[in-house]
C-alpha cells in the first residue's frame, strides 16, 4: 500500500460539506468512491480539515492508502474522468508513508469573500455573502478590528463546538482585508481554525464594519472565553480554503 | 399603460431559455409571473433577443407596458425581492411609448469564452466551454479567421434554423478575441445575429484554431451559403449575451 498525497478543488455548493458521512453527498464521500472504484477495495482518505457544506476549497490537501498499477498522473486523470465537474483533481503524488493531511499540517490560508455592490451578483451569489447595505461598511474599521486578532490567543470565543475539549488555541498569522471594486476579500493565514471559526471571525469583523461594535471591542471578546460575545456565523457559501501549508 | 424598459442580468444556467413557455422554467417566464403579480394584471414583456437554454446575460434589455403607482425605482426593488438570485434587475426605466427592445435594438455584443487550461475550473464550469486539449488552440490563427466575418454577408451558412425565411444578412462590425490565462474571450459584436449564430461561429473559429479548417476557408463558407459548410454549434453555457444598443 502507498500513501499518496492528493490535492483538489471544488464548489462546495450542492454537498453536504467535505468529511464522508452514511446517507450525505459529501466531497470526500464522491472522491472515496472514484478512488475504491478504481482499485476494487475501499479506500479511505484524509482531509486537512473538514469545511462545511456550501464551503468551497481551491486547494484541499488529503491523503490516503491504495495500491495500483497507476502512476500518480493517471490516477489524476481516473480521477478527473468520474469525479463530477464540481470537484477537480489537481494533482496527485507519492507521499512519504508517515505523511498524514491533517496532522502534519502547520498553516491554513482561508478567504472570505463579501459582496457589497448594490446589485444582486448572479454569476457568484454561490461565492459570495451578499452583506446588505454593503456600502456602509468601513473597511478601515474592519482592518483595525482583524489587527487584534493577529497572534496566539485562544480562540474559544469564535469556536462554533462548545464541547470541545481539546485546546482552542491558535495562531493567527495575518488577516488581509483588501476591498476591490464591489468585493471585499478577507484572508485570513494561520497554523489551524477551530470549527466555524473563519466564519464566527467574519460574522464578527463585519459586526464591527457595520459599527455595532468597535475595534477595540475585539480583545474584551478574545479574553472573555465566550461564543455568545462575538458576531454571528457568516454564511458558508462566502468561505474557500485556498492553501494547507507543510513544512 | 406605460412602456416601461428594463435591463436584466441572469445564469442561464437553469433556465430553459429566455423565452416564455407553457410548461419551462424560463428567464421571461419568471419576470412575467413577477410583473404580473405586482400588478394583478397580466405582463407581457419583450426581450431584445431570445437566448438559449443555458445561454447567460449581463444586460438583456426587455419592455413592457403595466399601470402602477410605482417609481421605476420600487419596480425594480419589487423585481429584485422576488426575483431568484440568478435573475437580477438592474434597471427599471420608463420609455417611449413606441420604444420596443427587439425592434428598435441597433446592434448587440456577444461574449463567448472559451476555457483551455489543464484543470477541470469548477468554479466556472457553467460559464465557459472547456475544449478538450485547449493548448493545442491557435488563438493568432482564429483571429485571422473572424477578420473574414467583420462586414456585412449573408450569414446563412451560420444560421441554426434551416427554414428562416427572413433575411440572413447581418452586419458584424467586429469579433475581439483576447487571450487571458486560461481563458479565451471571443466578443461579436453586430448589428443582430441570427438563431445560434455566435455559437456556430464560434465552433467554426475553435475548428480553425485546432487547424482543422484554414482561416481562408472562412470566405467559402460565408459564400457557400450552407449550414454544412461552417463548424459544429458551440455548446450554450459558454455564451453570454453583454450589451443591447439603441440609436
Amino acid at each position: 500500500m502507498v500513501n499518496y498525497r492528493f490535492t483538489f478543488s471544488y464548489d462546495g455548493t450542492r454537498y453536504h460539506g467535505w468529511e464522508s458521512k452514511t446517507n450525505a453527498d459529501t466531497v470526500e464521500g464522491r472522491i472515496e468512491a472514484v478512488l475504491t472504484r478504481m482499485v476494487d477495495a475501499k479506500v479511505d482518505i484524509h482531509g486537512a480539515g473538514r469545511t462545511d457544506a456550501g464551503v468551497h476549497a481551491r486547494a484541499m490537501v488529503a491523503n490516503g492508502r491504495l495500491e495500483t498499477d497507476k502512476t500518480p498522473e493517471e490516477i489524476k486523470d481516473y480521477l478527473n474522468r468520474y469525479l463530477p465537474a464540481d470537484i477537480c483533481a489537481l494533482d496527485v503524488a507519492v507521499a512519504g508513508d508517515r505523511f498524514h493531511a491533517r496532522l502534519n499540517a502547520t498553516g491554513k490560508v482561508y478567504e472570505y469573500t463579501l459582496y457589497v455592490g448594490a446589485e444582486k451578483p448572479v454569476f457568484d451569489r454561490n461565492y459570495v455573502w451578499c452583506v446588505p447595505q454593503g456600502s456602509a461598511l468601513d473597511v478601515d474599521v474592519m482592518k483595525k478590528a482583524a489587527s487584534y486578532l493577529v497572534g496566539k490567543h485562544d480562540f474559544r470565543s469564535f469556536c462554533g463546538n462548545n464541547k470541545m475539549k481539546k485546546s482552542t488555541v491558535r495562531t493567527i498569522y495575518d488577516v488581509d482585508i483588501v476591498k476591490e471594486g464591489d468585493y471585499v476579500h478577507m484572508r485570513f493565514h494561520g497554523n489551524g481554525f477551530l470549527q466555524n471559526m473563519v466564519r464566527i471571525l467574519t460574522g464578527t469583523l463585519v459586526d464591527v464594519g457595520y459599527g455595532n461594535m468597535s475595534a477595540e471591542h475585539i480583545p474584551e471578546i478574545i479574553a472573555g472565553m465566550d461564543r455568545q460575545l462575538a458576531g454571528p456565523t457568516a454564511p458558508p457559501h462566502g468561505l474557500c480554503l485556498m492553501k494547507v501549508e507543510y513544512d
